[in-house]
Protein backbone atom coordinates (compact mmCIF):
# COMPACT_ATOMS: atom_id res chain seq x y z
CA UNK A 1 0.00 0.00 0.00
CA UNK A 2 1.28 3.21 -0.46
CA UNK A 3 1.54 5.65 2.34
CA UNK A 4 -1.40 8.11 1.50
CA UNK A 5 -3.15 4.63 3.14
CA UNK A 6 -4.01 5.12 6.90
CA UNK A 7 -4.01 2.16 8.88
CA UNK A 8 -5.53 1.98 12.37
CA UNK A 9 -2.85 0.35 14.64
CA UNK A 10 -3.04 -0.09 18.51
CA UNK A 11 -4.93 2.94 18.67
CA UNK A 12 -3.74 5.58 16.26
CA UNK A 13 -4.17 6.16 12.43
CA UNK A 14 -1.20 5.95 11.00
CA UNK A 15 0.16 5.93 7.46
CA UNK A 16 1.08 2.42 5.64
CA UNK A 17 5.19 2.68 6.75
CA UNK A 18 4.03 3.02 10.20
CA UNK A 19 1.50 0.38 10.48
CA UNK A 20 3.38 -2.36 12.07
CA UNK A 21 3.28 -4.67 15.03
CA UNK A 22 6.29 -6.11 17.50
CA UNK A 23 7.51 -9.46 16.13
CA UNK A 24 7.10 -10.24 19.82
CA UNK A 25 3.09 -9.66 19.45
CA UNK A 26 1.07 -13.06 19.72
CA UNK A 27 -0.59 -11.91 16.28
CA UNK A 28 2.60 -12.29 14.90
CA UNK A 29 4.25 -14.80 16.48
CA UNK A 30 1.63 -17.67 17.29
CA UNK A 31 -0.87 -16.60 15.14
CA UNK A 32 -2.54 -15.74 18.20
CA UNK A 33 -5.37 -13.49 17.05
CA UNK A 34 -8.89 -13.16 15.98
CA UNK A 35 -10.65 -11.19 12.83
CA UNK A 36 -13.33 -10.04 11.07
CA UNK A 37 -13.65 -9.02 7.64
CA UNK A 38 -16.72 -6.22 7.35
CA UNK A 39 -18.22 -4.36 4.59
CA UNK A 40 -19.29 -0.38 4.42
CA UNK A 41 -22.01 0.37 2.50
CA UNK A 42 -22.56 3.95 1.73
CA UNK A 43 -20.28 4.51 5.05
CA UNK A 44 -22.42 2.18 7.09
CA UNK A 45 -21.08 -1.46 8.29
CA UNK A 46 -23.54 -3.95 7.81
CA UNK A 47 -24.32 -6.32 10.20
CA UNK A 48 -22.37 -4.76 12.96
CA UNK A 49 -24.00 -6.75 15.57
CA UNK A 50 -23.13 -9.88 13.66
CA UNK A 51 -19.81 -9.36 13.68
CA UNK A 52 -19.51 -8.15 17.16
CA UNK A 53 -21.12 -11.38 18.23
CA UNK A 54 -18.52 -13.67 16.33
CA UNK A 55 -15.90 -11.66 17.60
CA UNK A 56 -16.92 -12.15 20.93
CA UNK A 57 -16.84 -16.20 20.44
CA UNK A 58 -13.49 -16.19 18.86
CA UNK A 59 -12.34 -14.11 21.30
CA UNK A 60 -13.98 -17.21 24.21
CA UNK A 61 -12.59 -20.06 21.96
CA UNK A 62 -8.48 -18.08 23.05
CA UNK A 63 -9.76 -17.12 26.18
CA UNK A 64 -8.75 -13.71 24.64
CA UNK A 65 -10.07 -10.97 26.74
CA UNK A 66 -9.36 -8.14 25.15
CA UNK A 67 -11.51 -5.85 27.30
CA UNK A 68 -12.47 -3.79 24.23
CA UNK A 69 -16.33 -3.15 24.00
CA UNK A 70 -17.95 -3.11 20.87
CA UNK A 71 -18.30 0.91 20.39
CA UNK A 72 -15.03 1.66 20.86
CA UNK A 73 -13.93 -1.07 17.91
CA UNK A 74 -16.25 0.78 15.93
CA UNK A 75 -15.15 4.39 16.78
CA UNK A 76 -12.07 2.94 15.32
CA UNK A 77 -13.52 1.49 12.47
CA UNK A 78 -15.59 4.60 11.28
CA UNK A 79 -12.32 6.58 11.85
CA UNK A 80 -10.08 4.45 9.51
CA UNK A 81 -13.08 5.01 7.50
CA UNK A 82 -13.19 9.13 7.76
CA UNK A 83 -9.06 9.07 7.38
CA UNK A 84 -9.20 7.47 3.89
CA UNK A 85 -12.18 8.74 2.76
CA UNK A 86 -14.23 6.11 2.12
CA UNK A 87 -18.26 5.13 2.02
CA UNK A 88 -17.95 1.70 0.57
CA UNK A 89 -15.38 -0.74 1.88
CA UNK A 90 -13.70 -3.35 2.80
CA UNK A 91 -12.95 -3.41 6.42
CA UNK A 92 -10.53 -5.93 8.21
CA UNK A 93 -10.50 -5.72 11.76
CA UNK A 94 -7.97 -7.70 14.49
CA UNK A 95 -7.65 -7.86 17.35
CA UNK A 96 -4.36 -10.08 19.03
CA UNK A 97 -3.26 -11.35 22.49
CA UNK A 98 -0.79 -8.63 21.91
CA UNK A 99 3.02 -9.22 23.83
CA UNK A 100 3.45 -11.19 26.47
CA UNK A 101 6.66 -12.43 28.48
CA UNK A 102 8.03 -14.96 26.30
CA UNK A 103 5.80 -17.80 27.44
CA UNK A 104 3.45 -20.38 24.44
CA UNK A 105 1.34 -20.20 27.47
CA UNK A 106 -1.32 -17.68 27.17
CA UNK A 107 -1.69 -14.80 30.21
CA UNK A 108 -4.80 -13.40 31.62
CA UNK A 109 -3.86 -9.74 31.38
CA UNK A 110 -3.81 -9.22 27.61
CA UNK A 111 -2.23 -5.43 26.51
CA UNK A 112 -4.32 -6.01 23.05
CA UNK A 113 -3.27 -4.53 19.34
CA UNK A 114 -5.97 -3.63 17.36
CA UNK A 115 -5.58 -3.40 13.37
CA UNK A 116 -7.92 -1.79 11.18
CA UNK A 117 -7.19 -1.98 7.71
CA UNK A 118 -9.79 -1.08 5.12
CA UNK A 119 -9.45 -0.61 1.30
CA UNK A 120 -12.42 0.57 -1.37
CA UNK A 121 -14.73 -1.66 -2.82
CA UNK A 122 -17.94 -0.74 -4.87
CA UNK A 123 -21.29 0.35 -4.04
CA UNK A 124 -23.44 -2.66 -3.01
CA UNK A 125 -27.44 -2.71 -2.87
CA UNK A 126 -29.67 -2.52 -5.88
CA UNK A 127 -27.62 -0.02 -7.44
CA UNK A 128 -24.29 -2.02 -6.82
CA UNK A 129 -22.10 -4.59 -8.93
CA UNK A 130 -21.54 -7.40 -7.53
CA UNK A 131 -17.23 -7.71 -6.36
CA UNK A 132 -16.72 -10.63 -8.92
CA UNK A 133 -15.89 -10.49 -12.60
CA UNK A 134 -17.49 -13.90 -13.31
CA UNK A 135 -18.98 -17.10 -11.72
CA UNK A 136 -16.14 -19.13 -9.01
CA UNK A 137 -14.32 -21.58 -10.84
CA UNK A 138 -14.24 -24.48 -7.56
CA UNK A 139 -12.19 -27.42 -7.46
CA UNK A 140 -12.22 -29.87 -4.68
CA UNK A 141 -8.86 -30.42 -3.02
CA UNK A 142 -6.90 -32.88 -0.61
CA UNK A 143 -6.31 -30.30 2.34
CA UNK A 144 -8.84 -31.45 4.68
CA UNK A 145 -10.16 -28.95 7.19
CA UNK A 146 -8.97 -28.56 10.94
CA UNK A 147 -11.74 -30.71 12.68
CA UNK A 148 -13.36 -28.89 15.47
CA UNK A 149 -11.35 -30.27 18.15
CA UNK A 150 -8.10 -29.60 16.77
CA UNK A 151 -9.30 -25.81 16.57
CA UNK A 152 -13.22 -24.97 16.86
CA UNK A 153 -14.00 -23.84 12.95
CA UNK A 154 -16.27 -21.14 14.35
CA UNK A 155 -13.19 -19.32 15.83
CA UNK A 156 -12.23 -16.41 12.70
CA UNK A 157 -8.38 -16.24 13.99
CA UNK A 158 -4.95 -15.29 12.19
CA UNK A 159 -3.91 -19.31 11.64
CA UNK A 160 -4.76 -19.46 8.32
CA UNK A 161 -2.46 -21.83 7.31
CA UNK A 162 -5.12 -24.70 6.25
CA UNK A 163 -6.81 -22.13 4.02
CA UNK A 164 -3.52 -21.13 2.32
CA UNK A 165 -2.44 -24.84 1.60
CA UNK A 166 -6.29 -25.76 0.31
CA UNK A 167 -5.66 -22.55 -2.18
CA UNK A 168 -1.91 -23.71 -3.20
CA UNK A 169 -3.10 -26.65 -4.60
CA UNK A 170 -5.47 -25.21 -6.76
CA UNK A 171 -5.04 -24.53 -10.94
CA UNK A 172 -3.90 -21.51 -11.49
CA UNK A 173 -7.10 -20.13 -12.92
CA UNK A 174 -9.59 -21.60 -10.03
CA UNK A 175 -11.41 -18.85 -7.97
CA UNK A 176 -12.28 -21.23 -4.48
CA UNK A 177 -10.65 -24.40 -3.10
CA UNK A 178 -13.90 -26.80 -1.56
CA UNK A 179 -12.11 -28.50 1.67
CA UNK A 180 -14.08 -31.78 3.32
CA UNK A 181 -13.48 -32.94 6.44
CA UNK A 182 -11.84 -36.01 7.34
CA UNK A 183 -15.06 -38.03 6.74
CA UNK A 184 -14.22 -37.03 3.16
CA UNK A 185 -17.51 -35.08 3.36
CA UNK A 186 -17.80 -31.15 2.14
CA UNK A 187 -17.50 -27.91 4.81
CA UNK A 188 -16.80 -25.19 3.10
CA UNK A 189 -14.35 -22.71 0.69
CA UNK A 190 -11.09 -21.57 2.12
CA UNK A 191 -12.91 -18.18 2.17
CA UNK A 192 -16.39 -19.16 1.75
CA UNK A 193 -19.29 -20.89 2.43
CA UNK A 194 -21.44 -23.04 0.26
CA UNK A 195 -25.00 -23.49 -1.02
CA UNK A 196 -26.45 -25.65 -3.40
CA UNK A 197 -30.24 -26.31 -4.92
CA UNK A 198 -31.64 -29.27 -6.16
CA UNK A 199 -35.29 -29.69 -6.83
CA UNK A 200 -36.27 -26.44 -5.31
CA UNK A 201 -34.86 -26.96 -1.95
CA UNK A 202 -31.71 -24.81 -0.72
CA UNK A 203 -28.57 -26.94 0.96
CA UNK A 204 -25.49 -25.77 2.91
CA UNK A 205 -22.94 -27.90 5.06
CA UNK A 206 -23.48 -27.64 8.55
CA UNK A 207 -22.06 -25.87 10.91
CA UNK A 208 -22.25 -29.00 13.52
CA UNK A 209 -19.12 -29.79 11.25
CA UNK A 210 -16.06 -27.73 11.25
CA UNK A 211 -17.48 -25.06 8.90
CA UNK A 212 -17.18 -21.54 9.89
CA UNK A 213 -20.55 -19.29 10.59
CA UNK A 214 -20.26 -17.07 8.34
CA UNK A 215 -22.08 -14.10 8.29
CA UNK A 216 -23.58 -13.90 5.16
CA UNK A 217 -24.22 -17.39 5.22
CA UNK A 218 -26.89 -16.86 8.27
CA UNK A 219 -28.40 -13.97 5.97
CA UNK A 220 -29.08 -15.87 3.21
CA UNK A 221 -30.70 -18.84 5.23
CA UNK A 222 -32.75 -16.15 7.07
CA UNK A 223 -33.41 -14.84 3.91
CA UNK A 224 -34.43 -17.63 2.08
CA UNK A 225 -36.76 -19.24 5.09
CA UNK A 226 -38.62 -16.17 5.07
CA UNK A 227 -38.77 -16.36 1.34
CA UNK A 228 -40.73 -19.60 1.88
CA UNK A 229 -37.61 -21.65 0.25
CA UNK A 230 -37.31 -24.57 1.69
CA UNK A 231 -33.57 -24.94 3.56
CA UNK A 232 -31.22 -27.80 4.92
CA UNK A 233 -28.61 -28.02 6.69
CA UNK A 234 -26.75 -30.97 6.47
CA UNK A 235 -23.89 -33.60 5.57
CA UNK A 236 -22.98 -33.82 1.90
CA UNK A 237 -20.88 -35.30 -0.63
CA UNK A 238 -18.82 -33.58 -3.69
CA UNK A 239 -21.06 -35.37 -6.03
CA UNK A 240 -24.02 -33.37 -4.30
CA UNK A 241 -23.24 -30.46 -5.40
CA UNK A 242 -22.01 -31.52 -9.15
CA UNK A 243 -25.86 -33.04 -9.62
CA UNK A 244 -27.35 -29.87 -7.90
CA UNK A 245 -29.31 -27.43 -10.57
CA UNK A 246 -27.72 -24.09 -8.90
CA UNK A 247 -24.78 -23.74 -6.75
CA UNK A 248 -23.36 -20.57 -4.97
CA UNK A 249 -20.55 -19.60 -2.66
CA UNK A 250 -20.87 -17.04 0.63
CA UNK A 251 -18.81 -14.48 1.96
CA UNK A 252 -18.56 -10.70 2.87
CA UNK A 253 -16.69 -9.66 -0.12
CA UNK A 254 -18.19 -11.85 -2.68
CA UNK A 255 -21.54 -11.53 -1.45
CA UNK A 256 -23.61 -14.58 -3.45
CA UNK A 257 -21.19 -15.68 -6.34
CA UNK A 258 -22.39 -18.22 -8.32
CA UNK A 259 -19.99 -21.50 -9.01
CA UNK A 260 -19.79 -22.18 -12.45
CA UNK A 261 -18.03 -25.12 -12.51
CA UNK A 262 -16.65 -27.69 -9.94
CA UNK A 263 -13.50 -29.70 -11.22
CA UNK A 264 -14.53 -28.42 -14.35
CA UNK A 265 -17.85 -29.61 -14.60
CA UNK A 266 -20.70 -26.69 -15.17
CA UNK A 267 -22.89 -26.29 -12.28
CA UNK A 268 -23.75 -22.66 -12.17
CA UNK A 269 -26.55 -19.97 -10.87
CA UNK A 270 -29.69 -20.03 -11.47
CA UNK A 271 -33.48 -18.64 -10.25
CA UNK A 272 -32.73 -19.48 -6.43
CA UNK A 273 -29.31 -17.60 -6.58
CA UNK A 274 -30.88 -15.08 -8.62
CA UNK A 275 -33.78 -14.44 -5.81
CA UNK A 276 -31.25 -14.86 -2.90
CA UNK A 277 -29.16 -12.40 -4.44
CA UNK A 278 -31.55 -9.92 -5.12
CA UNK A 279 -32.84 -10.27 -1.95
CA UNK A 280 -29.43 -9.85 -0.27
CA UNK A 281 -29.00 -6.39 -2.37
CA UNK A 282 -32.39 -5.47 -0.80
CA UNK A 283 -31.68 -6.09 2.96
CA UNK A 284 -27.94 -3.76 2.29
CA UNK A 285 -29.93 -1.16 0.75
CA UNK A 286 -32.75 -0.87 3.28
CA UNK A 287 -29.91 -1.33 5.98
CA UNK A 288 -27.22 0.82 4.24
CA UNK A 289 -28.47 3.18 2.07
CA UNK A 290 -31.69 4.26 3.12
CA UNK B 1 12.48 -6.30 25.61
CA UNK B 2 14.53 -3.05 26.55
CA UNK B 3 15.80 -1.73 23.39
CA UNK B 4 18.96 -2.57 24.25
CA UNK B 5 18.08 -5.54 23.08
CA UNK B 6 19.05 -6.32 19.27
CA UNK B 7 16.89 -7.83 16.57
CA UNK B 8 17.44 -9.05 13.02
CA UNK B 9 14.86 -7.90 11.26
CA UNK B 10 14.21 -8.26 7.32
CA UNK B 11 18.59 -8.03 7.15
CA UNK B 12 19.18 -5.17 9.56
CA UNK B 13 20.52 -5.24 13.18
CA UNK B 14 17.42 -2.75 15.29
CA UNK B 15 17.07 -2.43 18.74
CA UNK B 16 13.75 -3.37 19.88
CA UNK B 17 11.32 -0.46 19.45
CA UNK B 18 11.80 -1.08 15.44
CA UNK B 19 12.03 -4.73 15.42
CA UNK B 20 8.62 -4.66 13.67
CA UNK B 21 6.68 -6.52 10.46
CA UNK B 22 4.15 -4.54 8.62
CA UNK B 23 0.50 -5.46 9.15
CA UNK B 24 0.20 -6.68 6.05
CA UNK B 25 2.93 -9.13 5.96
CA UNK B 26 1.37 -12.73 5.70
CA UNK B 27 3.30 -13.40 9.20
CA UNK B 28 1.28 -11.45 10.38
CA UNK B 29 -1.82 -11.92 8.82
CA UNK B 30 -2.39 -15.82 8.26
CA UNK B 31 0.56 -16.75 10.32
CA UNK B 32 1.94 -18.12 7.19
CA UNK B 33 5.82 -18.11 8.27
CA UNK B 34 8.25 -21.26 9.01
CA UNK B 35 10.41 -20.63 11.97
CA UNK B 36 13.65 -22.82 14.32
CA UNK B 37 14.14 -22.52 17.61
CA UNK B 38 17.72 -23.27 18.26
CA UNK B 39 20.55 -23.07 20.75
CA UNK B 40 23.80 -21.62 20.92
CA UNK B 41 26.41 -23.27 22.98
CA UNK B 42 29.53 -21.30 23.54
CA UNK B 43 28.84 -19.47 20.07
CA UNK B 44 27.71 -22.18 18.33
CA UNK B 45 24.81 -23.38 16.62
CA UNK B 46 23.88 -26.83 17.80
CA UNK B 47 22.99 -29.20 15.17
CA UNK B 48 22.85 -26.34 12.73
CA UNK B 49 22.40 -28.64 9.82
CA UNK B 50 19.15 -30.62 11.29
CA UNK B 51 18.09 -26.94 11.76
CA UNK B 52 18.55 -26.37 8.22
CA UNK B 53 17.07 -29.23 6.78
CA UNK B 54 13.57 -29.28 9.03
CA UNK B 55 13.65 -25.52 7.68
CA UNK B 56 13.30 -26.66 4.28
CA UNK B 57 10.66 -29.45 4.60
CA UNK B 58 8.52 -27.02 6.64
CA UNK B 59 8.89 -24.41 3.29
CA UNK B 60 8.32 -27.06 0.96
CA UNK B 61 4.93 -27.93 2.97
CA UNK B 62 4.38 -24.20 2.88
CA UNK B 63 5.20 -23.57 -0.88
CA UNK B 64 7.54 -20.92 0.14
CA UNK B 65 10.44 -20.55 -1.76
CA UNK B 66 12.73 -18.04 -0.05
CA UNK B 67 15.52 -18.34 -1.89
CA UNK B 68 17.74 -17.36 1.10
CA UNK B 69 20.81 -19.64 1.35
CA UNK B 70 21.86 -21.40 4.42
CA UNK B 71 24.83 -19.17 4.91
CA UNK B 72 23.07 -16.18 4.73
CA UNK B 73 20.16 -17.68 7.25
CA UNK B 74 23.57 -18.34 9.51
CA UNK B 75 25.44 -15.27 9.08
CA UNK B 76 22.69 -12.78 10.39
CA UNK B 77 22.27 -15.46 13.39
CA UNK B 78 25.98 -15.09 13.81
CA UNK B 79 25.23 -11.50 13.56
CA UNK B 80 22.44 -11.24 16.27
CA UNK B 81 24.54 -12.87 18.62
CA UNK B 82 27.57 -10.81 18.42
CA UNK B 83 24.61 -7.68 18.82
CA UNK B 84 23.83 -8.88 22.28
CA UNK B 85 27.15 -10.09 22.55
CA UNK B 86 25.79 -13.48 23.54
CA UNK B 87 27.59 -16.93 23.78
CA UNK B 88 24.77 -19.04 25.33
CA UNK B 89 21.78 -18.17 23.97
CA UNK B 90 18.06 -19.13 22.69
CA UNK B 91 17.57 -17.88 19.36
CA UNK B 92 14.32 -18.32 16.93
CA UNK B 93 14.53 -17.43 13.41
CA UNK B 94 11.29 -17.01 11.30
CA UNK B 95 11.18 -16.56 7.48
CA UNK B 96 7.58 -14.95 6.00
CA UNK B 97 5.93 -14.98 2.94
CA UNK B 98 6.46 -11.21 3.18
CA UNK B 99 3.58 -8.84 2.05
CA UNK B 100 1.75 -9.48 -1.25
CA UNK B 101 -1.14 -8.56 -2.92
CA UNK B 102 -4.34 -9.20 -0.64
CA UNK B 103 -5.53 -11.98 -1.54
CA UNK B 104 -4.97 -15.60 0.45
CA UNK B 105 -3.81 -17.81 -2.43
CA UNK B 106 0.18 -17.47 -2.19
CA UNK B 107 1.82 -15.85 -5.75
CA UNK B 108 5.00 -18.19 -6.16
CA UNK B 109 7.11 -14.31 -5.81
CA UNK B 110 7.91 -13.87 -2.41
CA UNK B 111 10.54 -11.44 -0.59
CA UNK B 112 10.55 -12.80 3.07
CA UNK B 113 10.83 -11.28 5.75
CA UNK B 114 13.55 -13.05 7.95
CA UNK B 115 13.18 -12.01 11.67
CA UNK B 116 15.80 -13.47 14.19
CA UNK B 117 15.53 -12.74 18.10
CA UNK B 118 17.73 -13.67 20.57
CA UNK B 119 18.30 -14.01 24.82
CA UNK B 120 20.10 -15.38 26.86
CA UNK B 121 20.46 -19.09 27.93
CA UNK B 122 22.79 -20.70 30.47
CA UNK B 123 25.50 -23.31 29.75
CA UNK B 124 24.90 -26.10 28.18
CA UNK B 125 26.98 -29.57 28.07
CA UNK B 126 28.67 -31.50 30.93
CA UNK B 127 29.72 -28.60 32.86
CA UNK B 128 25.82 -26.98 31.88
CA UNK B 129 22.87 -26.58 34.59
CA UNK B 130 19.00 -27.05 32.81
CA UNK B 131 16.94 -24.52 31.80
CA UNK B 132 14.36 -25.92 33.95
CA UNK B 133 14.42 -25.69 38.16
CA UNK B 134 11.64 -29.46 38.09
CA UNK B 135 10.79 -31.84 36.22
CA UNK B 136 7.50 -30.94 34.44
CA UNK B 137 4.55 -31.72 35.54
CA UNK B 138 1.94 -32.70 32.30
CA UNK B 139 -1.34 -33.28 32.06
CA UNK B 140 -3.43 -34.41 29.25
CA UNK B 141 -5.87 -32.52 27.70
CA UNK B 142 -8.56 -32.41 25.47
CA UNK B 143 -7.67 -30.26 21.96
CA UNK B 144 -6.29 -32.98 19.49
CA UNK B 145 -3.21 -32.91 17.65
CA UNK B 146 -4.10 -30.99 14.01
CA UNK B 147 -4.04 -33.80 11.87
CA UNK B 148 -1.60 -34.35 9.00
CA UNK B 149 -4.02 -34.10 6.49
CA UNK B 150 -5.14 -30.87 7.68
CA UNK B 151 -1.57 -29.19 8.56
CA UNK B 152 1.41 -31.06 8.35
CA UNK B 153 2.81 -31.80 11.49
CA UNK B 154 6.55 -32.28 10.24
CA UNK B 155 5.98 -27.99 9.12
CA UNK B 156 7.18 -25.41 11.97
CA UNK B 157 4.81 -23.18 11.80
CA UNK B 158 3.38 -19.91 13.10
CA UNK B 159 0.27 -21.37 12.79
CA UNK B 160 0.35 -22.37 16.87
CA UNK B 161 -3.18 -22.53 18.03
CA UNK B 162 -3.16 -25.62 18.38
CA UNK B 163 -0.63 -25.45 21.24
CA UNK B 164 -1.91 -22.28 22.64
CA UNK B 165 -5.30 -23.91 22.99
CA UNK B 166 -3.88 -26.99 24.57
CA UNK B 167 -1.87 -25.17 27.13
CA UNK B 168 -4.34 -22.58 27.75
CA UNK B 169 -6.24 -26.32 29.48
CA UNK B 170 -3.82 -26.66 31.89
CA UNK B 171 -3.75 -26.13 35.77
CA UNK B 172 -2.18 -23.28 37.16
CA UNK B 173 1.20 -24.79 38.11
CA UNK B 174 1.19 -27.12 35.24
CA UNK B 175 4.41 -27.27 32.55
CA UNK B 176 3.05 -29.25 29.50
CA UNK B 177 -0.11 -30.28 27.97
CA UNK B 178 -0.07 -33.98 26.40
CA UNK B 179 -1.89 -34.03 23.12
CA UNK B 180 -3.70 -37.02 21.63
CA UNK B 181 -4.53 -37.43 18.00
CA UNK B 182 -8.20 -38.00 17.10
CA UNK B 183 -7.50 -41.75 18.18
CA UNK B 184 -7.03 -40.93 21.30
CA UNK B 185 -3.04 -41.78 21.18
CA UNK B 186 -0.52 -39.88 22.38
CA UNK B 187 1.51 -37.44 20.12
CA UNK B 188 3.51 -34.76 21.70
CA UNK B 189 3.72 -31.86 24.21
CA UNK B 190 2.42 -28.50 22.84
CA UNK B 191 6.05 -27.76 22.53
CA UNK B 192 7.99 -31.28 22.98
CA UNK B 193 8.17 -34.33 22.25
CA UNK B 194 7.39 -37.61 24.52
CA UNK B 195 9.68 -40.59 25.81
CA UNK B 196 9.32 -43.10 28.29
CA UNK B 197 11.03 -46.60 29.55
CA UNK B 198 9.55 -49.76 30.09
CA UNK B 199 11.16 -52.87 30.98
CA UNK B 200 14.46 -50.80 29.54
CA UNK B 201 12.64 -50.45 26.24
CA UNK B 202 12.54 -46.52 25.11
CA UNK B 203 9.22 -46.05 23.45
CA UNK B 204 8.60 -42.52 21.82
CA UNK B 205 5.27 -41.68 19.76
CA UNK B 206 5.91 -42.31 16.01
CA UNK B 207 6.18 -39.41 13.60
CA UNK B 208 3.65 -41.52 11.44
CA UNK B 209 1.12 -40.09 13.47
CA UNK B 210 1.02 -36.41 13.74
CA UNK B 211 4.06 -35.66 15.73
CA UNK B 212 6.75 -32.61 14.69
CA UNK B 213 9.95 -34.73 14.08
CA UNK B 214 11.97 -32.76 17.24
CA UNK B 215 15.52 -32.30 16.17
CA UNK B 216 16.49 -33.19 19.66
CA UNK B 217 14.20 -35.91 19.62
CA UNK B 218 16.06 -37.43 17.22
CA UNK B 219 19.54 -36.86 18.57
CA UNK B 220 17.62 -38.52 21.88
CA UNK B 221 16.86 -41.81 19.56
CA UNK B 222 20.32 -41.90 17.60
CA UNK B 223 21.75 -41.79 21.28
CA UNK B 224 19.94 -44.11 22.99
CA UNK B 225 20.94 -46.60 19.81
CA UNK B 226 24.03 -46.45 19.98
CA UNK B 227 24.27 -46.84 23.28
CA UNK B 228 22.59 -50.08 22.72
CA UNK B 229 19.51 -49.10 24.57
CA UNK B 230 16.31 -50.87 22.56
CA UNK B 231 14.30 -47.88 20.83
CA UNK B 232 10.62 -48.18 19.73
CA UNK B 233 8.63 -45.63 18.31
CA UNK B 234 4.71 -46.54 18.12
CA UNK B 235 1.58 -45.71 18.52
CA UNK B 236 0.29 -45.08 22.54
CA UNK B 237 -2.40 -44.48 24.91
CA UNK B 238 -1.72 -42.26 28.26
CA UNK B 239 -2.01 -45.10 30.32
CA UNK B 240 1.22 -45.92 28.85
CA UNK B 241 3.28 -43.44 30.20
CA UNK B 242 1.61 -43.78 33.62
CA UNK B 243 2.50 -47.36 34.16
CA UNK B 244 6.05 -46.47 32.52
CA UNK B 245 9.51 -46.43 34.86
CA UNK B 246 10.62 -43.14 33.62
CA UNK B 247 9.14 -40.86 31.42
CA UNK B 248 11.09 -37.55 29.94
CA UNK B 249 9.90 -34.87 27.24
CA UNK B 250 12.92 -33.26 25.25
CA UNK B 251 13.15 -29.85 23.23
CA UNK B 252 15.81 -27.73 21.98
CA UNK B 253 15.43 -25.30 25.06
CA UNK B 254 14.51 -27.86 27.69
CA UNK B 255 17.21 -30.38 26.39
CA UNK B 256 15.44 -33.51 28.30
CA UNK B 257 13.33 -33.03 30.94
CA UNK B 258 11.92 -35.69 33.24
CA UNK B 259 8.21 -35.76 33.92
CA UNK B 260 7.36 -35.73 37.75
CA UNK B 261 3.73 -36.28 37.35
CA UNK B 262 1.22 -36.57 34.51
CA UNK B 263 -2.01 -36.17 35.45
CA UNK B 264 -1.41 -35.58 39.27
CA UNK B 265 0.10 -39.29 39.30
CA UNK B 266 3.88 -39.73 40.17
CA UNK B 267 6.04 -40.88 36.48
CA UNK B 268 10.06 -39.89 37.45
CA UNK B 269 12.93 -40.28 35.66
CA UNK B 270 15.22 -42.84 36.04
CA UNK B 271 18.07 -44.43 35.25
CA UNK B 272 17.92 -44.14 31.63
CA UNK B 273 17.11 -40.55 31.25
CA UNK B 274 19.85 -39.77 33.42
CA UNK B 275 22.17 -41.76 31.14
CA UNK B 276 20.57 -40.13 27.79
CA UNK B 277 20.65 -36.85 29.44
CA UNK B 278 24.51 -37.79 30.50
CA UNK B 279 25.41 -38.80 26.40
CA UNK B 280 23.33 -35.42 25.52
CA UNK B 281 25.52 -33.06 27.71
CA UNK B 282 28.60 -34.60 26.03
CA UNK B 283 27.37 -34.57 22.65
CA UNK B 284 27.10 -30.72 23.37
CA UNK B 285 30.01 -30.35 24.67
CA UNK B 286 31.93 -32.27 21.91
CA UNK B 287 29.79 -30.32 18.99
CA UNK B 288 30.54 -26.78 20.50
CA UNK B 289 32.66 -26.26 23.41
CA UNK B 290 35.59 -28.05 22.16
Amino acid sequence: MTDDHIYHVDGELVPASEATVSVDDRGFRYGDAAFETLRAYGGTIFAWDDHVERLERTCEALSLEHGLDASDLRERIDETLAANDLADAYVRLSITRGVQPGKLTPQPEVDPTVVIYAKPLPRGGLEGDPVWDEPATVETVETQRIPDESLPAAAKTHNYLNGILARAELGSDADEALMCDLEGEITEGATSNLFFVRDGVLHTPTTDAPVLPGITRAIVLKLAREDGIAVREGRYEPVDVLEADEAFLTNRTWELRPIATLDGRDVGGGPVTERLSRLYDERVENACYR
